[in-house]
């Protein structure tokens, strides 16, 4: 038997065919169209989801279930998307609608961050693993919790894990929730570059010279990476930039394993591409601030490794 | 049927039998006597089972399970106390010591303030609910993780749910964990002691008068309470104090309710006492800030009201 993958986005929806170990066996994406009106896109979706079947040779009897991860609050217990940022979703009966273009008797609906961290939890970084946190560093701080294999989406409203929205620095810098001081106005990709932004221009003013500016004319902007190729190159203040985001993140990041004491957690997103500079001196200021650093198993930290297709091979697994 | 609950302190061993709805039969405590080998400590908890199923004219045959609610580092799944702060425990197996000294064939190890969240989920403040989360503020912050009417300990070394230890201000006050700015360091009964005693050095410093001071002499020394009672009798240093407190713990409640989304949200601990001025201006704080303050269904806050007792009844209901 077979699995659709759905992974909604505002952009392109990208569907992808597994076999029963979550291979991918066949993917495709379309434009979402995110103007047009809600059931137009299921229509859409449905049709691509059949084009990748029979381009497969799979025919519908042999599909177990599908899975679709959207972004936005979703009831899951009903397949409802109940409000979607940049989607026309507003308790939109997201998995009744696709039951009426494509014939599958199973469809499952889960948050996108949360099919992510399924999709690494059971396919990718945290193979194997019973409880995981994924937590991804991009626009925001997303996260997924994956508990007994599962995605705890929080008791009510499935509106819970919103990891990037737990507060770090009590009264702090404005998040875009309303409160001060969240993890995500320190530790998105967003955040790393306003600080180096802030830096930049301070030492502007002072006219004390950093290579801070050199690697961000050359990549035409300010970015979360200026402050590292900074740093590579033996710049000071890119090396103060990436040491502050990292003890912030590692507080961040040691308050989820204080709370989960998950197997594995997962770092995601664009700030990953760094790598070991990245996740070196994180792992050491982990493994010092944990309350449990003497226990016998230890969180492992690793980073994400099925990409953009995580949510799909996620989306896949959701009838597990 | 009915079960017995065991909650073990430092200080005294209580015990409660309950029946099937978790009404206490019968309770009673000997002291702990925690100077003494591990095995003498078990014995007189059986020896106190034992006596009070027979006041109660219950046989050993009409217990279906005997629960242990023990503080510090529990490894469930084989009933063994893996460290215990005040008590001589190191690996300790604490299930089958207690089976050897009493004949019962289910035997259920916690943490006790699991347990404690537990008892309220089960028959306390939260009765009914499936997820709730319990935050007892005394000399730390405890914590407790119900979801799915079941304990949520964390996935390894049942570790987890530390959620006094999570930074609430990064880089902030000196925690008894290692870590700089937890929680706890904010919204313990301790912390606010400090708090205030740190106010009162400032005032007095400055020749400022304050009922505080009033209140610190008639209690015989500063306390959590101390604040609150210069606040309500109209002092601006009680209020400012009170305010302060409750913005941290608002903070980290919201924190809570981000991530756990539960139907309830528990307040228990010392600093419960003071009841509506305490909760009201906490709930206001909380409904401002928390990320789904638009959605339909929203987290309860209440204070516990099963009080020492929560442990007891917790335990009794660890084979549920």
């Amino acid at each position: 038997m077979y699995t659709i993958g759905v992974d909604l986005g505002g952009t392109n929806i990208a569907i992808g065919i597994c076999d029963e170990k979550l291979n991918l066996i066949k993917k495709g994406s379309v434009p979402t169209g995110a103007e047009r009106a809600g059931e137009e896109i299921i229509k859409d979706m449905a049709a691509l989801a059949k084009r990748l079947l029979d381009e497969a040779g799979i025919s519908i009897d042999e599909v177990d279930y599908a899975g679709i991860a959207s972004p936005g609050s979703i009831n899951t217990k009903d397949g409802v998307v109940e409000f979607a940022g940049n989607l026309p979703f507003k308790n939109f009966p997201i998995r009744d609608i696709f039951k009426k273009y494509l014939p599958v008797e199973r469809v499952y609906v889960a948050n996108d961050a949360n099919a992510a961290a399924l999709g690494e939890a059971l396919a990718g970084s945290a193979k194997g693993a019973d409880s995981c946190v994924m937590v991804t560093l991009g626009t925001g701080v997303g996260g997924g919790i994956i508990i007994n294999g599962r995605i705890f989406a929080g008791g009510l409203n499935s509106g819970g894990a919103e990891i990037g929205h737990i507060v770090l620095v009590h009264g702090g810098r404005q998040c875009t929730c309303g409160r001060r001081g969240c993890w995500e106005a320190y530790s998105s990709a967003t955040a790393l570059t306003q600080m180096t932004r802030e830096k930049m221009t301070e030492l502007s003013i002072k006219g004390i010279p950093s290579l801070l500016f050199k690697h961000a004319e050359a990549e035409g902007k300010v970015s979360a990476r200026t402050a590292f190729s900074a740093m590579k190159e033996g710049d000071a203040f890119g090396k103060e930039l990436v040491d502050e985001y990292i003890a912030y993140l590692a507080n961040g990041i040691t308050n989820m394993i204080n709370i989960f004491q998950p197997e594995v957690l997962i770092i995601g997103g664009g700030v990953c591409n760094e790598r070991e500079d990245l996740t070196t001196p994180l792992k050491k200021l982990v493994d010092t601030e944990q309350f449990s650093r003497n226990n016998p198993e230890k969180t492992k930290i690793v980073i994400a490794t099925l990409g953009n297709d995580a949510g799909i091979i996620g989306a896949a697994g959701l009838g597990r």
